[in-house]
């Protein structure tokens, strides 16, 4: 298989580095961050509005679009990107961090994941092979492979246990592609044991994937831990295939994670939090209900060329948000988004300038004056 | 004062006509539906979305604005149009149907209306006088005057007190007036007493106004009832003024006003309906929900060519429904606003042509056939 991933630049001050990714449905440059459509549709806000605040690739949850509307309709329909309106690349998770978190009855065995729908209570069935089936059926441009979480703390042979299940699981999802194109990711489990986090790196280039993902951080470990699992790991995986941080984070993670050579990214902050009213800008965090906004003609971040903050002022978006419109949630997504997709853009440009070590210590100044 | 409206043409089968009303921020064309956008927003939709979808102006509720975020707020940041980024016309009703319907605690008194709050309790108060300055520190282009409503059933006796209030009242908002450029209407009240509705509109005519409306339809009478009252009224009223009715209704009660003679309308159905999951269509009436939609391909309206029915289907629409999706609002309320904004311009184009009885029976054919 050729390799999808072309390494354009690296800092020299640092891990950072700039690429692109090539899908089936275009070209993703990198570092990305990947907004999270989790139900066929990127909370609060239209396709249009996602490509105009500036995201190429979108993230859809194989295991929500298995439990509804079923992979096999959308199959039916001509896959996830015309059922849902979405022309550019998408990203499907494999479901395993889903069965993890949201399921207290999961059942893992050697064969799969047995779980409850969260939705009706029926039993369901994932195996490797059809969690790499349901994402063929879903139409999705990157797969991920089914892997096992490890919960924070756990002892080393627990983790060792689950770390070699999603090995054995990898070889299996690799072996049950069906559709030509579509890129497979492997997830690198382990824990927060270093040792282990290699072994299962090693697993994976042994089968051979398109691109390497680090799964299970940011599961209630101390951040310095995250940043400690994230470098040693990213430092060992290959550099000529894209890297990607499963469900992270803040924009400090991001940068954090960036500077320690990470490609890509998803997380549920910047839309969940928009809906909740707190708004990430360049000074940090602004949550909108506090009444200093009642009457502040600012936009919600005064550096940003967004659409909310072309358009409307922190007293309106409070005003919305008191009144609980279905537009404070609309527009602060949009905000919200864009500072993310913007912030991956400015470290982009960093980068390719080899200047990142200025951008990462103006970052840092900027966020904790705030 | 020189009239806003101009009347263009008008129908040689029945009383429709043709029309365009001049305000401050542009012309409408008439008959128009206005969407109403309760707390300076239309739910669900951006001004841009609203624009696009086909609505030239849109209507504010002067009881929701000045209990929150209050009046004085919206002045000081230039006035509805600016805070909630809509450059068209903008009518705000005068606060006197909320009084009616959201309180059960409102009284009524030859001063004015004293209310409670139904946000946090507190007591307010309302007089025709603060009712228009209060709508023009919104900077309405179009203003209503305060009025009082008219329950249904009542009796003689209570309709012609309220009725005379209500007269009282409007001479007393024309003559508080103060800005320049600004439209203010009169509203017609008088309950189902044919007598008491021409009385009504001979007091408000004698005061003047920019305009007519008819207030206190729609309350729980019969649909035949309300055309009744909607037909004499109507033909009672002068001929070179707008013609507002009030609070309508169903894309049937649009064709049957229009038919006798209204030119404007704003109702919340299109867009609660839209968010309660159902659908206007050319065919009638579509709830999303139904279990026939799972996987149907269709556009909501075949023949619709809104953004909505371009790129989504039945069964996208309704798997956003089934998982409370904050699209599934917007996309819906897209499609019924469009619906109506369709239906009043396809209605414009029949009387142009002289052949609104054709379209009135063709619109009766296709709606009951469904």
């Amino acid at each position: 298989m050729s390799n999808p991933f072309t390494l354009l630049s690296s800092s020299s001050q640092c891990a950072a580095r700039r690429g692109e990714l090539r899908t089936l449905h275009g070209t993703v440059q990198t570092p990305v961050f990947m907004p999270v459509g989790t139900q066929a549709t990127v909370k609060g806000v239209t396709p249009e509005q996602v490509r105009e605040l500036g995201a190429e690739i979108i993230l859809g949850n194989t295991y929500h679009l298995y439990l509804r509307p079923g992979h096999e309709l959308i199959k039916k329909f001509g896959g996830l990107h015309r059922f849902m309106n979405w022309s550019g690349p998408i990203l499907t998770d494999s479901g395993g961090f889903q069965i993890f978190s949201l399921q207290q009855l999961a059942k893992i065995t050697e064969e799969g994941a047995a779980f409850k729908s969260h939705i009706d209570g029926s039993s369901l069935f994932l195996s490797p092979e059809s969690a790499v089936a349901v994402q063929e059926d879903l139409g999705a441009d990157i797969m991920m492979c089914l892997d096992t979480c490890i919960p924070y703390p756990a002892d080393y042979r627990q983790a060792e246990e689950a770390t070699e299940l999603t090995s054995r699981w990898a070889a299996r999802c690799r072996a049950s592609q069906r559709v030509d194109g579509r890129l497979l990711f492997g997830i690198i489990q382990g824990g927060m044991y270093h040792d282990l986090r290699l072994r299962s790196l090693a697993a994976l280039q042994e089968i051979g994937f398109d691109g390497y993902a680090i799964g299970g951080l940011s599961v209630g470990e101390p951040e310095e831990l995250m940043y400690e699992i994230c470098e040693a790991t990213a430092a060992a995986m290959p550099a000529a295939r894209a890297r990607y941080l499963m469900g992270v984070g803040t924009p400090r993670n991001l940068v954090e994670a960036v500077y320690r050579g990470i490609d890509m990214f998803d997380c549920v902050m910047p839309t969940r939090n928009a809906r909740n009213g707190m708004l990430f800008t360049s000074r940090g965090r602004l949550v909108i209900k506090n009444a200093r906004y009642q009457d502040d003609p600012r936009p919600p971040d005064e550096e940003c060329g967004c659409y909310t903050c072309r358009h409307y002022s922190r007293a309106y978006l409070r005003h919305l948000y008191q009144a609980r419109e279905i537009m404070a949630s609309v527009l602060m997504t949009i905000h919200n988004l864009s500072y993310y997709t913007g912030l991956m853009a400015a470290m982009r440009r960093a980068i390719e300038e080899d200047r990142f070590l200025e951008f990462y210590r103006d970052f840092n100044n900027a966020t904790n004056a705030a």
